[in-house]
């Protein structure tokens, strides 16, 4: 997620150009992702958003939020799981809400990827606790 | 903003078709809005988010959030202001933030409808405090 910026006294705009796609870190993600920001936390205020993008096979590591996540699919396929429950398909136009602290795991499918965005909360610093990568084993069950 | 659910013990999905779009009410809108409701606040969490369409020269009353909007602007062409401020031209792609306890207003151009997504937290129970219409001199100036 983006750093927090400075409050502005007033509204402000950010062009989608500033907001440059980067890789998603390899000790985060398996595969190929890229993050691109949409806005940072603007205290105080603890909301921060991104845009994700999965490119097929690729998905994130295993992780927690401190105050929950919601994904809005936007484009493409996707498959999203909580530690000891089912694989969920992810379409555009679903919306995925993941608890405060429920181990998941979100990213493409085998064959097509997957773009949404992400909203959560900023926590004593913190938006995301990250864990192990998602096996081979563990995606393709 | 839909009113707030249950907490869910897990990863839970609601699809497009179950959030239907509803008309913005009139004692907070001029023209004609729609607000489609893409997840409302889940406890712990206090953050939600609608998608709002306005049709050309359609926009909200002057209002208030007591932590702050973001907008991510998806469609069209719109403006937006804050009390003394500039207009400002807001494109899709554009994010726009508007701190705690700004007086604005946000809608379409006069001859151009706008889409954006809202994203905002409550406070004691609101996420925004309403006040009087954009007058057409105000919209027009």
């Amino acid at each position: 997620m983006p750093p927090a910026c400075a409050q502005t006294a007033v509204t402000s705009v950010s062009r989608e150009a500033e907001r440059a796609a980067r890789p998603g870190p390899a000790a985060n993600f398996t595969g190929t992702v890229s993050v691109r920001p949409i806005f940072p936390v603007s205290p105080p205020s603890t909301v921060s958003a991104g845009e994700v993008t999965f490119q097929p096979g690729a998905r994130s590591n295993w992780h927690r939020h401190p105050m929950g996540q919601h994904l809005i699919v936007t484009a493409g396929l996707g498959w999203t799981q909580a530690e000891g429950g089912a694989v969920v398909e992810m379409r555009p136009g679903d919306v995925i809400w993941c608890p405060p602290g429920v181990k998941h795991w979100h990213g493409a499918t085998p064959d097509q990827g997957v773009t949404h965005i992400a909203i959560q909360e900023t926590v004593a610093g913190s938006n995301v606790e990250w864990l192990e990568p998602v096996t081979a084993a563990q995606y393709r069950r």
